[in-house]
């Protein structure tokens, strides 16, 4: 009996669905469309004829499979609730019982379960990637956005109301970059792929350097990819967007050791396809912010999820924990 | 019969030692002189008599009791090896098994544990104080520095290492005031009690304010209860001393909601005998910090741990924590 587990994905124009192996390969996956009508009971309908539709398909070449449960990764999803709340890119407002809506759906199913797509990734990279058989270690996803999953003692955290595990929001530099979120200063306005973009502009403006690489881009243009591809060709501005990113996420990494000490803080998303151009300046800058007793000892790892499927294969990572309880 | 325990508070020139019952009064205490030469085997000795000596004392009164174990508070305290390592404040050098040390002497002790003081001061207040019954929640200690315990799911965190919680030297002013141990813009540069008499310094300078009831006041000579006081009569420096340790400590609170989400945060120490003047503007900073999802959840209350007693009975608390596992 071979068990997969169902991962979900809920973006805010895409929803992913994939069925996971035990290994977290992804047998089969499919896209729908994450509504902007706002008509929830057809969207989980949708989806639910989508992961059924997933399931026959993989039954067909492996009759004997056992569907452990589904793991949904979403926007200000709430675990302890199986809630989506207030999601500001999603066009279901309030709270949605997104568990108990596909409950109803799949009475079957031993452990349906939710939280964010960061929390998601890091119970994927405990279950299936590098963080196996650690107890103490903290996930940091830099994408358009920076998300977090916090683990202690083997468990991810939640807080006391289902949503810990923000520490993109945590602030950098007092009365600095406006975030997404509307405040100030936030490490997420610095250390995501869009404020790798904001360092590049504000470069090209401090050194008025029209012979960058990155000279010819408009900031709508320029992306962390491209800040890269012009690291590599020795781009002065690209590779000090490096410098100062690493620098300013190591402050950051810093202030979480010194709440947590983790075994290891691992780095997921676009940034980190650059490689030591952002790992080593995120490392120097991290020990340089620790007091002495944390020096040379907490590690800083790419996550071992692959870009493309991660989002699912940590979604459906939740089932594993779930079936622990 | 009558459940007690041993806490034990090492500071740098003090050793605290007391016999608590099972609310969290101290029924007996003592101090030793915490060596200046370094000699552990002598300490211990010493140490082990002092508790000896208590134990009788609270025998003639209490012939039927039963002493649970001993809990020690120490300065860069491992929970995990039972050892105090490199405390820069203490005569000790290098790695002292602390607890192993004991144990020889105490045989019959089912419980003998050692952390930070920080840390006993959280676990304190979960066996004894205002935090019975919460399993999410933050303690941070002002004093001459600031400390802090965490605690998730019902457990203190100690992190991979044993050393977790030094909230205290997260960075809240990239580049700005020298804190203790060596870093820049550190939370305890500002937000401890040295760091009020630094910033009210900082305002008496700003405001050239001649007239303030500060301004009579060295350096040396300028401690918080005097701010707290001057406040008290309306002193424009004094009061705004308040605005800005609530104003700083505030953010960097929102930093620890947004890794660890907690039901509540705990203040202890002297500053927090100002009541309102420093709970009110720390309050409304971590507000505005705060992501929406956050906002208005999280209680921040000053500790139930009596101010004298609280090292002692900390770290005694440490002792039922141990006898749950």
């Amino acid at each position: 009996m071979k068990k997969v587990a169902i991962g979900v994905d809920i973006g805010g124009t895409n929803t992913a669905i994939g069925v996971v192996d035990a290994e977290g390969h992804v047998m089969v996956k499919d896209n729908i469309s994450t509504p902007s009508h706002g008509d929830i009971n057809k969207y989980i309908s949708d989806m639910s004829s989508a992961i059924r539709q997933l399931i026959d398909s993989v039954k067909l070449l492996n009759p004997d499979i056992e569907i452990l449960g589904i793991g949904i990764g979403a926007p200000n999803g709430n675990y302890y609730n199986g809630t989506v709340e207030y999601a500001p890119n999603l066009s279901f407002k309030g709270v949605i019982p997104f568990v108990s809506l596909l409950k109803k759906e799949f009475p079957e199913l031993a452990a349906i379960a939710l939280t964010n797509d960061a929390n998601a990734a890091a119970i994927g990279e405990m279950i299936y990637g590098g963080a196996k058989g650690m107890k103490n270690f903290v996930m940091y996803t830099l994408g358009t956005g920076v998300g977090s999953g916090v683990v202690v003692n083997g468990d991810l955290v939640y807080g006391h109301d289902g949503f810990a595990g923000e520490c993109g929001h945590t602030t950098l530099i007092p009365g600095g970059r406006l975030c997404g979120c509307g405040a100030l200063g936030h490490l997420e306005a610095y250390c995501s792929a869009p404020g790798m973009k904001r360092t590049a502009f504000e470069l090209l403006a401090k050194y008025n350097a029209n012979d960058s690489l990155l000279a010819d881009k408009s900031f709508q243009e320029l992306d962390s990819r491209m800040i890269f591809e012009a690291a590599e060709k020795g781009d002065k501005i690209a590779l000090e967007v490096f410098e100062m990113t690493g620098h300013w996420l190591g402050q950051g990494l810093a202030d979480t050791v010194h709440h947590l000490s983790p075994e290891a803080i691992f780095l997921f998303g676009g940034p980190t396809a650059a490689g030591d151009y952002i790992f080593k300046p995120t490392k120097e800058s991290m020990e340089k912010h620790l007091l002495p007793i944390f020096k040379n000892k907490i590690k800083i790892l790419p996550s071992h999820l692959k870009a493309g499927d991660a989002a699912i294969v940590g979604a459906s990572a939740l089932v594993y924990k779930e079936l622990e309880k």
